[in-house]
């Protein structure tokens, strides 16, 4: 790994001053290869879902193995949007000339070498390589061990798309050695991993957040908060609460707990519990929920801290907005949360008060999403604090160096 | 520890949302409160000097533990410039409509609690406290031992003036425990520390940096260089040498390496070897550079590696821009690094291909500086590429989080 990791350094120094239309170059020439390749990736494929089953992955898990013609257009698709996407390398900003006569600004360059461990979905080989090639930084990948012919098969496409245009095939490394090892090696190397993206279930990311010596990106939980506050409109609460919950029930920005103001309870609960019903959602609730939701089931302490990435809801009923925020500040994971309310006094306390990546207004929280926000493909959504928060793009994958220009200026 | 954490982290909450008026007036009265007390801090800080002289200190030591009167005015005018700085928390930016309806931007936040790890000098306890305090952020600060006393005063001094405007005084923590355990429980908390900063020697930076369990701020070493091109103007390139090494010894951005094209060396080497020795700057060199310049001793292999902080200098002459950038890659500490060159496709590749946390052109490495760079004070400079990079003002000290308006809007 060591000298995987010197080989991807060197690669990185190349693709940093490799201009746009090279790099886009071969994101197309990825795109096409792909496409031709089709058959091959599929075969490959193929055989881990044989080995799959003979190991007996579960369904969930065998559905993310699963490549498909619909699947490796979705994932052609994808690369050529990066390739779209403006280039973050080079950008120059804040430029501004200083009492001494220098003139200051900044400039936009890569991290250098990005390091990302993930499971099972193949697509990610070339979403993720796609990212880091066009944002100048070489990459080191190492997938599930259930993905190994997929993921290989990939990259063998990816270095017939490096090496068309010119530029160097260590750029993308996909490693074929599956012991957990190399995880390891991965995240005890700063000299030559600059940060490491897990992707993938929280023991996984919990691993790599607890035994990497080098920065990472990482979010770990997404328990996601809707708080309807006295003064919301009740239809735009009933379409928030709603949509929050029930437009995809498995992802990170999918509301895990509801809280409603007291004032409120009555008149939107009921309503509310006919639609979630409707959509198959069991329900769990405090007390005073449960005086006016029959049907739900007492809501633990536990609860209020699970993120059921499922068909379940718990729902409180809070004094207000303190008791509100104060009840995200305890149990949401930082990801994203709500507010729904017409009142402005509590919408600037909730905006300014809430410490989560994306703090919402009469807005679905599933809006927390890379392209939802505009930056294209993301590789990550942070919870941290530190260098990248929020839905993780180009510009998350990239730093900044301070530029002086003068004229033989001296202090 | 783990109390002085939890507390600060409440603090912390609360100065998240302090109004700015509020941290500047605590600032104001700080810097009102440590003129009234210039004499308890006096007599705190000779207490010091006088176990620092039993312990034997060496005299760099003893210097920077002195507060002089004139000290105690620096630090003073230290903390009312950064209260007259603009706050940075709550500023709103990249606001857009997207084509869904809703709107999203990003707002300026405090990281939470600052961990900052330093030595001798009691002046950083004002300062740190201070923009920390300006940034919305919570400290703990742990100075060293043989600091102690005049901490502890200071301490007192910002006590009273957090107090004083009914701000949680826990919101800045000034260590007096002063065993190394407590850098150690300072550096495994990430539920109650979000970034440490260590401030002090090698040794120090060096055991923060193996040990953190936190995100880090620091920078290790500062071996600068300037590139004189052969197309620099004569004038300009002495002007620049010059005053990169002498006009400071012992900052880290002072250069440590002179790189000089060939073509220009005999040209060159000869006037600076003139005002360098009249400077007192002993000059090692490179083979080729020690045909021209007689004084010098040759340099050896370690010499291209070592941060002199001091009156020596190491010369080589290269063979064009190419082996220039390639010695930088090799040898810098990424720090800062300045070419002097006529030739616009020289700097622009300058700028471009070298990675340091200052590239400049033109103008001597002495200005990689907060002040200079128009952040106001700074808090230290990080040759990291994660997160702040340069000089950190108080914008290094917040996050961004992002802030989605709708009007109901669902996905």
């Amino acid at each position: 790994m060591m000298e995987r990791g010197q080989l991807a350094r060197l690669a990185a120094r190349r693709l940093a001053v490799a201009e746009t239309g090279q790099k886009n170059a071969a994101l197309f020439a990825l795109s096409d290869i792909l496409i031709e390749d089709a058959k091959s990736l599929l075969a490959a494929n193929a055989r881990d879902l044989s080995s799959g089953r003979e190991r007996g992955l579960d369904a969930a898990l065998m559905d993310r193995l699963e490549l498909t013609p619909q699947r490796i257009e979705a994932m052609v698709s994808g690369v050529r949007e990066i390739a779209e996407l403006p280039d973050p390398v080079g950008e120059v900003f804040d430029m501004k000339t200083r009492p001494s006569g220098i003139q200051v600004g900044r400039m936009r360059v890569p991290l250098g070498v990005v390091g990302i461990i993930y499971e099972s979905r193949p697509n990610v080989t070339a979403d993720a390589a796609a990212l880091c090639l066009k944002s100048g930084n070489a990459c080191i990948l190492r997938g599930g061990s259930e993905a190994l012919n997929s993921n290989q098969a990939i990259a063998r496409c990816i270095d017939r798309a490096l090496r068309s245009v010119g530029l160097p095939t260590d750029a993308v490394q996909v490693i074929d050695i599956t012991d957990r090892e190399v995880v390891g090696d991965l995240l005890s190397m700063p000299q030559y991993v600059d940060v490491v993206i897990p992707r993938g279930g929280k023991g996984l990311v919990a691993f790599v957040s607890d035994n990497a010596r080098v920065p990472v990106i990482k979010h770990l939980d997404g328990i996601c908060h809707v708080y309807i506050d006295a003064s919301a409109d009740v239809e735009k609460a009933l379409a928030v609460a709603v949509n929050a919950k029930t437009q995809r029930l498995g992802t990170c920005n999918t509301m895990e707990t509801l809280l409603v103001d007291r004032t409120l309870a009555a008149a939107i609960l009921p309503e509310l519990e006919r639609i979630y019903i409707e959509h198959g959602i069991e329900l769990r609730g405090c007390e005073q929920t449960r005086r006016i939701i029959g049907s739900a089931r007492p809501a633990t302490a536990q609860d209020w801290d699970t993120e059921y990435l499922g068909p379940i809801l718990s729902i409180r009923v809070v004094e207000g907005l303190d008791e509100a925020i104060e009840h995200i500040d305890r149990h949401s994971s930082k990801h994203t949360d709500a507010i729904v309310t017409e009142n402005l006094s509590h919408a600037r306390r909730f905006v300014r008060e809430v410490d989560s990546s994306s703090v919402m207004v009469n807005a679905s929280t599933r809006f927390a999403d890379g392209y939802e926000y505009g930056l294209g493909a993301e590789i990550g959504i942070s919870t941290d604090k530190f260098h990248a928060r929020g839905p993780v793009g180009l510009d998350g994958l990239t730093s900044v160096k301070w530029i002086v220009f003068g004229d033989g200026h001296v202090r």
